[in-house]
C-alpha cells in the first residue's frame, strides 16, 4: 500500500480530457481552451457545449443550448417543498433540497448512461439555475420568477435574481463569473460528485453531493465569508485593521491562497478584478469603495503571507456590486458550475472505476465485547 | 505526483481509529472489538456508543442512547415533504431528500464541531431510522409510524416497518443485520461522506452524500439485485440456470466479491447465513427454500469464477424472510450504517484536511476561441 497523503494531496484521482490547471504556465485549460480566453469572449452556453457535447457549438446548437436552459421549468411541487422549508435553513440546504426533490419528476432519474445523461443535462443546468435565483423569493414567500426566452440565459438569470432591469455591462459581468465558476478540475466538490457517480448513482445524487461538499466553509462558502469581511471592514483602513487582528488570532483570511495555486495569483481572480474595476466605474462606488478596499487587502496579505486572492476574493464584490443577495454567492457557484460537475459525472460514467480506497487503522485491537460489557 | 490508481485502490485516504478490515485474519475491527462478535452478541444500542461515544456503553448510558434513538422525533414537515414526492421516486432518492430536509429543524444543522456532532448523532441516527421505517408507509398515503419507548431501538425499527407483532428471533434478527451494516471502514460511501466533510460542511450534507452512494448499483444497491434474482429463479435449479445464462453474457452477478475481501468470503456474510438458516428453520421457508437457494448460488460462485458471498447475498434474503418490502433493503444499509458514517464524519472534522487531490489531463491544448467561433 501507498504511504498516507492527508487530504489526498497531488494524489492523482482521475484521467480527465475536461480541464487542467496548468499552475507552471499559470493557465487553466478547459478541454483545449484557455479558461481565461473563454470568459473574455464566450458566453456560457459555448462553455456549456464545449463541456457537455465536448466541442464548442456553432451557431446553431449554441441557440439550441440556450433555449434548452431558458425553457427548462422547475416542477412547482419543487418550490412547494422549498416553501415549505424554514426561511431560516441555509440556502446551500434548501437547494440541496430542493434538487434532491427534483429526481423525482425526471422519469429518467436513475439512468447513468453517459448519452441519456449529456441529452439532459442542458435542461438541468437550465433548472438548478432557475431554483437558484427562485431561492430568495421562496422564502421571501414570492411567487418564482420564470425565464423568458427572449432574453439571453445569463440576463434571465441575473434579472431572475434581482428583479429589476439589468444593463448589457452588469449582464456580461455576472456571465463572465459564470464562466469563471463552470469549471476547475478536481476540486472537493468535483471529486465528491466523481467519487458518487463512481457507484453508477445518477446526476440527481452526484449533484447533491456536490452541493453539500460546496456548502463548506472551506470550499464554497469562502465568497460569502469575503464579503462578509469587506461589509465590516468598510474603509481599506478598516480592512487592514481587521487582517490584522485576525492574523494575530492566527485566524484564516478568507479569499486567499489555493491548494493548487499555492503561492501564485489564481488567474481567474485577475480577470474578475478588471471586471470589477469596469463594473464600478460604470456604476459608480456606492457607499463602499471595493476596488480600493480589495486592493489593499489584496496587498496587504501578500506582504503579510505572501498569499494571493483567489477566485471568491474578486467574484464575491462583482455579485455585491450586481446587487445580488449575499446567501445566493455559493448557490451560484454551483449554478455555474454545474455545467464542469455535469461533464465530471458524465466522464465517470464513460469510464468508470469505483473509488474504494483504504483507511489506515490507529486503534485499539483484541478487546472483547463478554468480558467489558452487561455489568 | 503520483502514478495514477484508477478507483484509488490500495492508496490510503485516511488514518482511522474507527474499524479495519484485516483481510489477511478474515477479521473486521471496530474500535478493537471484532465486528463478529458485536454481531454476535452486542445490541446495535452497544454499536452506537462504541462508534459514537468513542467507547462501549454501561447499562446506564447504554439505556440513555436507546431512548435518545427512539424518541427522537421526525418534523412533521419532513412527512409532509416526502408525501409530496412521487411514490414512483426511487426510495433512496426520497430518503435523500427527507434528510436533506431535516437539516431545516435542527438549528445547529451547519456545525462542523465534533463535539455538538457527537451530542446530536444518536437523535440523528433514530431520526433516520424512523424515516426510513415509513418510506413505504408514506409513500402509500398511510401515517407514519412513530416508535414506543417500551419497546426496543431494534422491535420498534422492525415493527414500524411490517407493521405486525414480532418474534423476539426475528428483532434479533434484524438487529444483528443493523450492527453487520454498521461499519465497514471506507467503502465508497463512507469516503463520500469523508471527503464532503472535509470542507467543514455538515453532518446532513455529508450524509446526504453517503445516500447519493448507497444508492448506486454497484454500492448498495446491491442487496436489492441479490433479492430479484432469488425471486427470479425460484428455486435452486433456476438459480443455477439463471446464473449460468448472465455468467454466458458476461453479466455482473451482484452479491459476490467485494473490491477488499477480494477472494476470500466475507465474514459477515458467513455469520447472516447462519441468522437466514435460524430464522427460516423458526418460520418455515415458505414458498421459497430460501437456503437452499442461496446455498446452490455460493456453491455455483465459488466453483465457476472462485468468488464468494458478500453481507449483501445473506442480508436479502433474511429481510425478506422477514417481510420487509425491497425497496427499504438499500435504505436500511444507509440507517445501519449511519452510526458508521457519523463516526467517520466526527472523525474527519476532529482533525480536517481537506480533500483536493489532482487529475491527470489527456485532453487538447492550445485550442482558441477567437478562430474557432462566432461562425
Amino acid at each position: 500500500m501507498e504511504a498516507y497523503k492527508p487530504g489526498l494531496e497531488d494524489v492523482i484521482a482521475a484521467e480527465t480530457q475536461i480541464s487542467y490547471l496548468d499552475v507552471e504556465h499559470e493557465e487553466i485549460i478547459v478541454r483545449g481552451y484557455s479558461l481565461l480566453e473563454l470568459i473574455r469572449s464566450a458566453c456560457y452556453a459555448d462553455v456549456v457545449g464545449l463541456l457537455i457535447d465536448e466541442r464548442l457549438p456553432d451557431a446553431q446548437r449554441r441557440h439550441e443550448l440556450e433555449q434548452e436552459m431558458i425553457r427548462a421549468s422547475v416542477p412547482e411541487p419543487v418550490y412547494k417543498i422549498l416553501a415549505m422549508l424554514s426561511p431560516a435553513m441555509h440556502a446551500m440546504d434548501r437547494l440541496r433540497t430542493a434538487l434532491s426533490a427534483l429526481a423525482g419528476f425526471d422519469p429518467e432519474a436513475s439512468t447513468a448512461d453517459p448519452e441519456r445523461e449529456q441529452a439532459k443535462a442542458p435542461r438541468l443546468i437550465g433548472q438548478i439555475a432557475q431554483i437558484v435565483a427562485n431561492l430568495a423569493h421562496v422564502a421571501a414567500g414570492r411567487a418564482p420568477v420564470t425565464f423568458r426566452s427572449d432574453w439571453s440565459f445569463a440576463e434571465n438569470f441575473l434579472r431572475a435574481i434581482v428583479t429589476r432591469a439589468v444593463t448589457p455591462q452588469e449582464v456580461r459581468a455576472f456571465e463572465q463569473a459564470l464562466i469563471a465558476y463552470s469549471e476547475h478540475e478536481l476540486p472537493n466538490s468535483t471529486f465528491a460528485a466523481r467519487v458518487v457517480a463512481s457507484t453508477l448513482s445518477d446526476l440527481y445524487g452526484s449533484l447533491t453531493a456536490a452541493v453539500a461538499s460546496l456548502k463548506g466553509p472551506l470550499h464554497g462558502g469562502a465568497n460569502e465569508a469575503v464579503i462578509a469581511m469587506l461589509l465590516e471592514a468598510k474603509t481599506p483602513d478598516g480592512l487592514e485593521r481587521l487582517i490584522r487582528e485576525r492574523l494575530a488570532r492566527k485566524e484564516r483570511i478568507m479569499g486567499f491562497g489555493h491548494r493548487v495555486y499555492m503561492r501564485r495569483m489564481d488567474p481567474r481572480a485577475q480577470l474578475l478584478k478588471e471586471v470589477l474595476a469596469d463594473l464600478v466605474k460604470a456604476k459608480g462606488t456606492g457607499e463602499l469603495d471595493l476596488v480600493a478596499l480589495c486592493e489593499r487587502g489584496e496587498q496587504l496579505m501578500r506582504t503579510e503571507k505572501n498569499l494571493y486572492p483567489n477566485l471568491d476574493y474578486y467574484a464575491a464584490p462583482v455579485y455585491y456590486a450586481l446587487g445580488i443577495p449575499t446567501e445566493l454567492y455559493t448557490p451560484l457557484f454551483f449554478a455555474a458550475r454545474s455545467a464542469g460537475l455535469l461533464a465530471h459525472i458524465i466522464e465517470q460514467h464513460r469510464e468508470n472505476r469505483l473509488y474504494r480506497p483504504r483507511a489506515r487503522y490507529l486503534g485499539p485491537r483484541g478487546l472483547h465485547y463478554e468480558i467489558r460489557s452487561h455489568t
